[in-house]
């Protein structure tokens, strides 16, 4: 049987040191500090294979566990030279879970178990602390009862408040030993009662029940939620951490604190956290006495009266700062350590790699790599790749003025600005005329899907941090405030009422989700941008990377600021959008509404110029790089006309009657749109379409070589081909256009012609489509719907329950699933074989997402494609691709 | 360079005689009757690459092509001693078209090329036949500048009857030479007139357009709807025959005719055929004379008053079927011969395998075994199995009284009674009742399919044979009588008028497809039945077959059917049919609507009786064969209440306000359903609803256990599972309900799990589904669905586009395409590697159609299901796939 209970200092576990997901991070880092010689309380860890063996014993410890464990605690037994269950000298222990990844909070912890009726009396007659000892049971069972038994924390809060109110005092220290004994009783009472039975005074009891409540943890709802939003897998489990008790709170000479190597909000280079004296870590936790800073200077820039722990304890803190430097020699990383001081004794009690802010990880890099602590690599492999999204939205301009209407809580950055809209329908509907929306909910729905998507921002008045709301908005890098008690929506009259203010559909706000500010009217915004440290990280990031990395962009503004964030290409410029300014969107219904080839043939040539100055700005501003131009893709009926003026307006327009263009509108209804007439379907039924959109990339193109402008390779993506014919027949589409446009001009056009493989045919047939492509860039949105059959639009239904059921570990429409994996290394395989040449980039939205861009990396694709806010994120995410393949 | 014309005689020919691919069937038999010593008329084939050439090189003969077609003239020319255009003694040749397989009719053919104003009175001289020459002339003059210049035939016959009218006779053999003079002068004239060119004198120039006429005629419309009917590639193309004349027309010692070496119409070992004195070939076509027969016995069955051919010319006939029955010992198979005698003298022009009626062709397989011509093998071989759908639909029961109202074409074969009905939303709303209906549309259009699906018989006003109702309802196997133009339609009124009957929506009539009566009224119809030597084809393919054929059936009655036809199980039995019945779809829409898990609960509780005894019939009808039954699959909104009075009745039956029901509804609405919460989602979402169904399933085998019938396996199939976890969770369900009906009843259940594989995901994560899936079933509709990305219901708006490009040859929702394939073949092999016993099927619409069948068979699977009018059809398909391996 393999080895599943680990002693901090058997020889052993030394073995398994590095190895978190057995041993779980914190049960590896205590491990490590036994190792180091540090003062660790004495322990072991459960590994997380027990974790798996638990689960699968229908959640019960089985018994041959068990004794594993009770062995362990004989050695503990040994070394403290306390016993467990003792009536004399009582062993107490903690019981703490410990996952690969730290989960702050996430999971159960259980401090001072095996206090018992008999065992508290013993430790108040070893410590001469009555009260100490009896406050110590007070706590345990509340704890205990909360997290194993189930009894609520706060039956127990309204128990401490009532003892107080009816003594008169305001402050837990204020409670003596007898009023404790008091509490303890009405502890036990509360627990007979709630639970039948009487609070366990067998100390096994307590550790078998303690140790299967932090297993059950890992599948609480809160452990659940935080797996899914850092994209943790949720068949990992949890390790446990059994070790002897240390107290900090025994008196004035002990106390309990938290220490950061380096400061975790800006990344200075400097001791920073906070203690409190005669307290237990849950205190410093809780809120109820203020801590104090650690380190003098701390105090005197905060102003702090308090006196810190550098004053407090001298030998100690200098104890604690030397072995705060060796850890992070050893660690190599900012560290987060937590420690306490029993009677004078420091004992280090965890440590682990400091959560930071974005802005501090990339700081914490770029000093480590110039105090020669790691190298560049390790440098560029220390920034969370996703974390840099929280630089990269645009905030509001401080210096202009506002009028802040409401708060909400900050649910997801960035800011924007938009109509007042309250139906997803409304924000589809705008974003379809190019104006920008917020969406204003009580709560939204995975009904409101489609209208996220089309709003610029989202406003909720009801739900947290992890409402539906806010997930959702910051997987799709929305801004979003949600929970803004404040404002009292009115659906039916369209209006929503804060403070004194009464906001109406169609006025303009601002929402600020990096604050969780709502502001009246629209306000400057400033662009966020690279420099500095982070401009350090991105350029040692260039210097590793191998992959390209392309924008999606449609506008010449998105390709500027693509630019400015060093894209190196456009991956995907949607031509659709351009169909929708209200300009044009008239030609382009008599175009799929006209019933004669001629009069589609006028509304296509009303829309070339429109087209042709499009991409005539969009190469300007690449200027030399390369644009990949994808044809009109989606089916025709999301352009037509939706009500009655716009209808009218059509019919006049084509001289038909409003019979016949509803007639025509209801003929181009479809059961799946997605399967539809779309994509290059249109392009064979309809090449007009098609011929005017390549006439437009080749004018232009024509257009900026006699403006001298960097000449540009355009590379022509034909979406949704399934067949080598599709390709062959639209490749040949598209040099005849261009052979026209070339004879008419007297001048040389270079481009590409290439397709998007976004369907399972596609890739099984990669070999037959390479003989006319010179590019296939990867479509993962629509291969991950045809490869799932799963319509990303009505998932909204089921994917809770597929993720509650452990069957999506991560969205596969955030990460690229390992089946449309599979796919696309089957198409790159055989593509290549037939064209050795042939170009491949991914432009789905998964082309800014760090595992799937690692993915991609090994895969051997010459280009990512995403959004321009993310073209960062990608560029680090492809060098750490590329250092990890060493 | 490749060889690419053939002289009928040379040797090099000879090696090629096999090989129908390039000298076309006609070339090919031509040849090969050369070899047999026949009296042939000297000529030669230009191959199938010549026609690929021709295409390649913008439909023009290349000169290279055209020297050598001069070249084999000369042999010819020295063959006959006549020289090609030569003003004393002119060769005449035939230009016909010779596709790989024989395609009648569908292509151009000219006769009598090279004569002009010169060569004709060489003729006339060298016959000493003037009328004999000029109407030779004017016949050629007719059909190439039909065929070749664009001049379309009836301008020259109205010019004849003007002619006659003239003149005041009747017949064309009443005009003399003189007559025949002036015509060919206002035939040239009609010629200069249309084309603005005089009528070609130049012989070569005739031949040149002759020939490309040919190739040209390959892409005609006929030949393409043709092709797609009859599922021949398209990039097959034609080869061309040219051949010296001879004549049939020459006097009264001269004749032509056409005969089949046994009757093609009952199958009879007897010569068949009929012939004309003094005419040409397409005389005996275009049925201005009638013809005689060739045989005494035949003249005297049909009561003729004619002299048979046996009579007429009693050496000729003798020679002819010692001939016949030489060919049909040398092709082993029953021969289409056409033949000419030109002044008493034999000349055999074609051969070919004969058409034959699916009776007839049975009956020749089987008397050739049985005369020891071919073996067994080859008799099940010489049945084309799709042709067995003609024997297999039920038919009138001709003892019955009816009143036929109306006739039509018998556009696609089968009797079918129901309601009358004028849209397609009515015949699927009422389909979905459970209750039967005929679609009466004037004309039908691909927004119909939905409607033909849902109805049991189609009915038109207009459009012929291959209109789209006729082609769509023969895909689908509904029968159909198009273009009866007797009936009059008042869609506003929902009426139609025929004579002087008036039937409204909802009155029930019946449509006979394969004679095209309309009736009032539900007649009786008459299964068809497998006897005499159709079933000693079924019983020589069950020795040569290895897959099993199964049927989809989800009725007792489609079991019995089935059985009957000699299924060996049943592979698809979808559930969800039996929630339509109007008893218990209230059950089914309280299960939907209801807002607790306690009122879904007692609708189910509902459901479940009804469905268990469904299952209980199945069984015992199955009598111990395997049975797959298929899980709930479609959305739940096509469940749902779609006018306000069924929406009342749930609403009230679950106290709920219509407004909360018709919420639901909302909610309920998907935007590509196809994709959406379908399949074993539901049973992730609401596993109480697999519960219920796997309850129903397992309480029937219990009661066909207690009651001692033959007991029965079921094969519990999961739809529309994409990954591992799915399959995994949704067993577990199964087997813990088959624990608990175990405990309840004291009895031991046996019962397979498996999965369809429907998704392109499922088949390549095969090998991880396998770990759980004791069988896999493809479903090949929806796979071929996800893995083009094409919705089935809405690719009418581009198939006829895609048909027309080439794009696809053959429609992939009939035969399985290629890519499909390559998943298909990609999950057998992963999922053996994992399990290497896993039972392999089909059960998408794939699994009747013979090619698909012979993939099936390639590549291992178990077997196949298909509807039960087609399992006959599988049957024989089988065996033929496993017969072609060897």
């Amino acid at each position: 049987m393999k080895k599943i209970v680990f002693n901090f200092k058997s020889k052993e576990t030394k073995k398994f040191i590095n190895q978190k997901n057995i041993l779980g991070g914190k049960g590896a880092n205590l491990a490590e500090m036994g190792k180091l010689g540090f003062p660790v309380p004495p322990g072991f860890t459960i590994s997380t294979a027990a974790c798996e063996l638990f689960y699968k014993n229908k959640k019960k410890i089985n018994s041959r566990l068990f004794n594993e464990i009770k062995k362990e605690l004989k050695i503990i037994e040994k070394d403290t030279e306390k016993k467990f269950g003792c009536i004399k000298n009582p062993l107490l222990v903690s019981v703490r879970s410990g996952a690969r990844v730290s989960m702050p909070g996430m999971m159960d912890t259980i401090l001072n178990l095996g206090l018992n009726d008999q065992t508290v009396i013993a430790l108040a007659n070893k410590t001469k602390n009555i009260r100490f000892a009896k406050d110590s049971y007070r706590r345990f069972i509340q704890m205990y009862s909360d997290v194993v038994l189930g009894v609520e924390s706060y039956n127990f809060e309204d128990l401490i408040e009532n003892f107080k109110l009816t003594k008169g005092v305001l402050l837990d220290t204020d409670l003596d030993e007898n009023d404790l004994e008091g509490l303890i009783n009405d502890f036990k009472d509360l627990v007979k009662n709630k639970t039948k039975k009487d609070f366990p005074q067998n100390v096994f009891e307590q550790l078998n029940g303690a140790i299967g409540a932090v297993f059950l943890s890992w599948n609480s709802n809160r452990a659940k939620v935080y797996r899914k939003l850092n994209q943790i897998p949720s068949n990992w489990g949890t390790a446990v951490n059994i070790q002897s008790m240390v107290f900090g709170n025994m008196g004035d000479d002990c106390a309990t604190g938290v220490v950061f190597t380096r400061d975790p909000s800006n990344g200075k280079n400097e001791i920073y956290g906070e203690y409190l004296i005669n307290a237990q870590g849950e205190d410093v936790v809780a809120g109820t006495r203020t801590p104090q800073h650690i380190t003098k200077k701390a105090n005197k820039v905060s102003n702090s009266n308090g006196k810190s722990m550098q004053e407090s304890f001298p030998k100690v803190f200098n104890e604690l700062k030397k072995n705060l430097r060796i850890l992070e020699k050893h660690y190599k990383d900012m560290q987060d350590v937590e420690f306490t001081v029993e009677n004078k004794k420091l004992w280090m009690l965890q440590t682990r790699s400091g959560k930071r802010t974005a802005k501090s990880a990339v700081k914490i890099a770029v000093d480590m790599y110039k105090e020669k602590l790691i190298s560049k690599k390790e440098a560029v492999l220390r920034v969370d790749p996703n974390s840099l999204d929280k630089l990269l939205h645009p905030t509001l301009d401080e210096n202009t003025k506002f009028k802040v209407i409401a708060t909400g809580l900050p649910a997801s950055p960035g800011a924007a600005s938009g109509k007042v809209v309250f139906t997803s329908e409304e924000a589809v509907r705008l974003n379809e005329m190019m104006q920008n929306t917020i969406l204003v909910r009580i709560e939204t729905s995975p009904e409101d899907i489609h209208g996220m998507h089309s709003a610029k921002g989202i406003l909720t008045a009801r739900g947290g941090m992890t409402s539906h709301a806010a997930v959702v908005a910051r997987g799709m890098g929305r801004p979003c405030v949600s929970g803004s008690s404040e404002i009292e929506i009115d659906y039916k009259n369209k209006i929503f009422k804060s403070k004194n203010f009464e906001v109406k559909e169609g006025d303009v706000i601002t929402i600020d989700g990096s604050t969780g500010r709502v502001i009246l009217g629209e306000v400057k915004t400033v662009k966020p941008e690279i420099s500095g440290d982070f401009s350090k990280i991105m350029k040692w990031s260039e210097e590793f990377k191998k992959l390209k990395i392309r924008a999606n962009a449609e506008t010449p503004s998105d390709s500027k600021t693509a630019r400015e964030f060093g894209a190196e290409g456009i991956g995907l410029c949607r031509t659709e959008h351009m169909f929708f300014d209200e300009e044009r969107i008239l030609s382009v219904r008599q175009m799929i509404l006209s019933k004669s080839k001629d009069d589609r043939h006028r509304a296509l040539s009303k829309l070339l110029p429109h087209q042709k100055s499009d991409f005539t700005e969009i190469f300007k501003t690449m200027n030399g790089l390369p644009v990949t131009v994808r044809l009109l893709d989606p089916p025709l009926h999301e352009f037509l006309p939706k009500n009655k003026k716009e209808i009218d307006d059509v019919s006049k327009s084509l001289n038909l009657s409003v019979n016949e263009v509803e007639g025509r509108i209801n003929e181009l209804h479809e059961h799946n749109p997605m399967l539809g007439h779309r994509g290059c379907r249109l392009g064979i039924s309809f090449p007009e379409i098609y011929e005017m959109q390549c006439r437009a990339i080749f004018e232009a193109l024509v257009e900026c070589k006699n403006k001298k402008y960097k000449s540009i390779i355009p590379e022509i993506m034909i979406p949704l081909v399934s067949t080598e014919s599709e390709i062959k027949i639209m490749k040949e589409l598209v040099i005849r256009v261009a052979k026209q446009v070339q004879i008419e001009n007297k001048i040389k056009i270079k481009f590409l012609v290439g397709t998007m493989i976004e369907l399972p045919r596609a890739a099984i047939k990669a070999k037959d489509i390479a003989k006319h492509a010179e590019f296939f860039s990867f479509g993962t949105n629509d291969l991950t719907q045809t490869t799932f059959g799963i319509s990303r639009d009505d998932s909204g239904k089921f994917l809770n329950d597929y993720i509650e059921n452990k069957i999506f570990d991560i969205d596969p429409f955030v990460s690229i699933d390992d089946g449309v994996g599979d796919l696309i290394e089957i198409a790159v395989s055989k593509g290549k074989k037939q064209n050795k040449k042939i170009k491949l980039g991914i432009c789905g939205e998964h082309g800014g997402d760090p595992k799937s861009i690692d993915f991609c990396s090994k895969t051997g694709l010459n280009y990512v494609s995403c959004s321009p806010y993310r073209v960062p994120i990608a560029r680090l995410a492809a060098a750490q691709a590329e250092l990890k393949k060493n």
